[in-house]
């Protein structure tokens, strides 16, 4: 496989000569509500992680589904590039504007518009964001329990397939979301699923659109499952003398089928920088899981009792268990500092976050090869994973202006994706292709396939004005 | 929406002149694994359901995933139709071969290819039952959940989007399945997902593939997730005055997040079908749910006490648990000959099974307006339900030499559809759009969606080979 130049991984395109035309009639039509401010098309032109940034032309700011279907006709007549913007949290390039173009900001599209607590479902803009959305549940007994750490929109959340912490027990996006309106490439508005808890009627165009990048199609609503409160939620926190421990203890929870809410692992690495950050007492440098058990009170006793069992049996230690709210924030603190502690390591430098996935039986040996290559390449990288899943996430530490020391860097991250493709598992669990990770993509799905997701996105979107140069390869390969 | 006729729901195309040909080369490769008797011909003409046979020209028998990708070759090559075939129970009218073609049995891959105990996972090809596939990874300890009643196979169960009683716990094939083996409509072999427990790698074409009937290509091999056998299971039936008070019991049931493996459903009408038919003593016929509960010996307690708790506060009455095998059985004995009783309630008479799926809080309202119009229609029609995800199931019964009361059939069987989609339902949760469901599909999703399922539909499978006539309709709507 060859490997990607980060830095530029594909050159910009020249925008299409339209555009011009659009940005005029988008500024008359929107007013206020159009920018070519250059300090808007920055903020537009990236997401997190790597900041190379491709401003587009323009960015709007739509506050309906048909003021949407009306940008992207003008931007269809016009072959102009739509890219679609929610927070801007995404990690893997997903935002960068490569021909220019015009970015459709859905922040103003953040109204909750249908809450049914007897179906367990809601209705809501892309733009509403997760934490806006529980808080507009919470007085209703229920929540919204996925959380991929930024307070991402959900309409992001969808594009990119997103899931997070929650994700071993309650799914991820595919899995939570009921139905999707959806702009497509010809500026026209479609409804995908229902409400309806499942359905066998027809292409599952919601799960087509869940992970499309904004390639496909602009989500401007979604219908998502939500859950109730549970009646007790505890937490807990053990440490191992070792990884491949901590991984088994994992695999013995998950085989025993223990509803466990989250169960996070941070490495040795990790736990040094939170040590550090966080200025934690009592605990030690060492392969360290963090869990969270909700059900009713009796049932959460018995999961708490099962684990400690469970992980006795494989050397844990120092356990510490909450039950109230304050003592399960605090025991959480160090995990929700995680990235802050991670940058502390190394202050100054910058950071690329990746995320693999593996079968969990090989998480260990994977996470395993991947410090060593880090170590080989002379590079810090600490790895937090949502280990019931066999997702782990690493991020490495370069200095910008040290070129060497990125091109090590982007060398460690594109061997993370070969080890986890090489085990069977994926090259990005929930970050997304975006720009960086398309020669991954071909490594793991193989041609044929590749070809076939180019065959939907050439039938969805013939002129490719839809967030191009993301998700798939461009280079045509034939059925 | 115009009333479709079930009797002849499209007319039969004129097969492709290549047909023939094909034919003499695959008995040429295939020797003894192609027939063209009539008999073999008729039996893979038409699924359960409704018996209205097109017979394909051929049926052929691979064994590998490689043959299937020779035989879709040649007959891409004379335009010839493929339909698949699994084990002949789909009930929408799946199978049948409109423009005669060969018909692709999958009977004889039936390998169990992998059991990953660890990771909770396994490999199959697409011809393994469920059945098989249980008594594959019983002695590991290991079970796979979905269960749509018919002993169907996993490819088959894939194609059609199948779940059943233990979806309400455990999922459809949507969420079960990790990755597919699918042979495209020009003969290629495609790999899809993985073993990762969770992807955000480009289109999901796993999702894409599950569901869409045979008509983008063949389904060959399945990755599927597996669950450990619990410890504990047990059952309980308990009766209701009336049909809303069991559906509020279930709703209360999903609100309180209580893990019931089953809950199901059967109205009046079918327990007095059951009642007849199982001899059942101590039951009336009354709107009557069926429980089954998963989980630790204590968990198990914990939810039954909480259910009848719950059932107590909306009229529910004549508990019935059973904790061993042997009274489970006796207890589920019911439900499982529901549709045997439900014919027994008019001997010599054909049936029309239908299926939908509404919000739960819509569910009563729903089965009551379906009832109604039976009755109104003078035909008699059975309910069941997999209540928790808001399915239900009717059966219709008509004399198929009465041309009257099939028409009322198929007049109720549409308005079952019809009624579901205006309560934000879908016209199929777990049967399938098939044949007879075309026109509910577009009144389900509108015609801007369907365009794009054309779409998709026209790019991978351009020359309209597979399974054609089913899932997506024929006339082409412009994006």
């Amino acid at each position: 496989m060859p490997r990607m130049s980060v830095a530029s991984p594909i050159t910009p395109q020249p925008p299409a000569p339209g555009t011009a035309g659009v940005v005029a009639a988008l500024a008359s039509r929107f007013g206020a509500r159009l920018s070519t401010a250059t300090a808007d098309r920055e903020a537009h032109g990236h997401g997190e992680g790597l900041r190379d940034v491709f401003a587009p032309h323009a960015v709007v700011w739509p506050e309906t589904t048909a003021e949407v279907a009306e940008i992207v006709a003008l931007c269809a007549a016009a072959l102009a590039p739509v890219i679609p913007f929610g927070t801007g949290t995404s990690l893997e390039g997903h935002l960068q504007a490569l021909a220019g173009g015009i970015s459709i900001d859905l922040s103003r599209m953040d109204r909750v518009l249908a809450i049914n607590a007897a179906d367990l479902d809601c209705r809501v803009e892309a733009g509403v964001t997760r934490e806006a959305l529980n808080h507009a549940i919470r007085d209703q007994g229920l929540f919204f329990p996925l959380d991929p750490g930024a307070n991402a929109s959900l309409g992001g959340m969808a594009a990119t397939r997103a899931s997070g912490t929650n994700a071993v027990r309650y799914g991820t996006m595919r899995d939570v979301t009921l139905g999707l309106t959806v702009v497509t490439a010809q500026g026209k508005i479609i409804h995908t699923g229902g409400r309806a808890r499942k359905s066998a009627a027809g292409y599952d165009l919601t799960r087509l659109y869940i992970g499309s990048e904004g390639t496909l199609g602009i989500i401007t609503e979604i219908q998502l499952r939500l859950f109730g409160i549970p009646e007790q939620i505890s937490a807990a926190t053990v440490q191992f003398p070792a990884l491949e421990h901590a991984v088994e203890a994992v695999m013995a929870v998950m085989q025993c089928a223990i509803p466990v809410a989250r169960i996070e692992l941070l490495d040795t690495l990790q736990m040094q920088a939170c040590i550090a950050w966080s200025r934690l007492e009592g605990f030690v440098p060492a392969p360290t899981l963090f869990i969270e058990f909700h059900g009713s009170p009796a049932g959460v006793a018995e999961q708490i009792s099962t684990v400690r069992d469970l992980f006795d049996g494989f050397g844990g230690s120092q356990f510490r268990f909450a039950e109230t709210t304050e003592a399960r924030s605090r025991l959480w603190e160090a995990r929700h500092q995680a990235y802050h502690a991670a940058r502390g390591l190394a202050p100054g430098k910058d950071s690329y976050s990746t995320d693999a996935c593996v079968p969990i039986s090989r998480l260990a040996e994977c996470i395993a090869g991947c410090r060593a290559e880090a170590e080989a390449l002379r590079l810090t990288a600490p790895i937090v994973g949502h280990v019931g899943d066999g997702n782990f996430h690493m991020l490495v530490l370069f200095d910008p202006e040290d070129a060497d020391e990125r091109a090590r860097a982007e060398q460690l991250v594109a061997s993370v994706s070969e080890r986890a493709i090489a085990m069977g598992g994926t090259c990005t669990g929930e970050h997304g292709i975006g720009l960086h990770k398309l020669d991954a993509l071909v490594l793991e799905h193989g041609e044929p396939a590749i070809a076939i997701m180019q065959a939907i996105k050439a039938a969805l979107d013939p002129d490719g004005i839809m967030n191009p140069g993301k998700t798939v390869p461009s280079g045509r390969i034939p059925l």
